[in-house]
């Protein structure tokens, strides 16, 4: 196949649309991979969901590890493009670049019936702080997770980045207020803020529970507040005033694993 | 007082080496301070430490939070001079830039003399990990934290930054192997791994203990290992692989801190 050398060409376009612009994403359904780790986690899962597949990859100097994982796209029938060193260049925004990237459709894993344990990322700006509660919440045993209006995409580069194979494990829903209270139904309401009532190791969490987890400077705003809720805090010695939103996350959704007994 | 306009002004250039250079910071035993948080924190901080007070600051289009800052600055006679823009933008990394930074010496906390909780940092190679661990390490009450060689430098202003006003709070010592095992003498030594045999919330924490976390890729070292110690490990759900280096601490030393009733 002749080597992709073109800024212009219709592909090359689409990465770059599907890197920069969330509107691109939301309608093509698609998101950027920019790990041979993450291309995998996405083959496995489309061995069960077919229509999933990667629609296509760009390669250009692959490392070893890219290079099994371009043998298995190959094997799997995705057609996979070689192409010029600067346009793969342009075409991902990974840090340490591995010479392969591929196009996948945004996975829609069926919302839970039996809901029990839920968080909501409320107004969380960044990303990669998304994708590191993904992470942790796909590692602690959330069922689903629920973005409200004002937070930045889950499937932005970053934040599918930051996830490492979250996504493909983890409902995760973009929902306004309206739904979002549908949503949450049958959940008991729990705001993390700092000047949570409740320390988040003396609540008792084994009954159904949507945790929601505010923005890096704001907290959870004002829809979020105006739902019937209790609030939990992360105790902190030394004076220090707080805590990472992912770590904060993470803390907060394995005190709850650990109670329920979901990860061993 | 003259505006510095002047790349090759001795203090740019100080705090160009300082931003860029572990040699020179360990030379000088200073770091850059880039946010009015930050720089507030050693103020309070010199307040007990008088020789730790800022060396001196730059300013520019200085935000309404950072000239609070600089009123503080001057109130403790830290020389606060203006800047070009350009210059500025030389003499920061800080992706919000709020228009000040200091340059002000490393603290040298003391050595806590009864040793109960510690963590031990071993190649974790980016710094902003490092200072995630240490924001989570004084939330959580550690004692101490010791940095391994071949680790990133906790003074590295990625680390400073993450750190999140820790480095003022609580003692870290760069050490050599020789020195580590003296450092942790009378703690038993637990290893954070993905195949660690106990998971961490079935162990006991309330005998004196070490915690070592290894690097993002390769997990502890061979001197680590050769420590007599036992394993632990973040059992996860979802065919999850493996945790963010600072989620994955966080979780650990709150539940040495939650058995041990260190916060509340």
């Amino acid at each position: 196949m002749l080597r992709i050398a073109s800024p212009s060409n219709q592909k090359v376009k689409r990465v770059r649309a599907l890197l920069k612009h969330r509107k691109a994403r939301r309608e093509y359904r698609q998101m950027v991979l920019e790990s041979p780790r993450l291309i995998d986690e996405a083959l496995r899962f489309s061995a069960q969901h077919p229509d999933c597949r990667p629609v296509f990859a760009f390669y250009g100097n692959p490392t070893p590890r890219a290079q099994e994982t371009l043998a298995r796209l190959r094997a799997a029938e995705v057609p996979c493009y070689e192409v010029a060193p600067a346009i793969l260049r342009m075409c991902t925004e990974a840090e340490t670049p591995q010479g392969l990237i591929a196009v996948a459709p945004i996975p829609e894993l069926p919302w839970p019936e039996r809901l029990t344990f839920l968080v909501l990322l409320d107004r969380v700006q960044e990303p990669g702080n998304i994708g590191a509660v993904l992470r942790s919440a796909a590692a602690a045993g959330v069922e689903g997770v629920v973005i409200s209006p004002g937070s930045a995409d889950p499937w932005h580069p970053k934040a599918v980045r930051a996830g490492a194979g979250a996504h493909f494990v983890l409902p995760v829903r973009q929902a306004s207020w309206m739904d979002i209270s549908r949503l949450l139904e049958g959940t008991a309401i729990w705001l993390a803020m700092p000047t949570g009532i409740y320390s988040y190791f003396e609540v008792d969490w084994r009954k159904p529970v949507t945790l929601i987890l505010g923005g890096e400077a704001a907290g959870p705003g004002p829809e979020a507040q105006s739902m019937p809720h209790r609030t939990v805090r992360i105790p902190m010695a030394r004076g220090m005033e707080s805590l990472n939103v992912a770590v904060a996350g993470a803390l907060l959704l394995y005190e709850v694993a650990r109670q329920r007994g979901l990860v061993k």
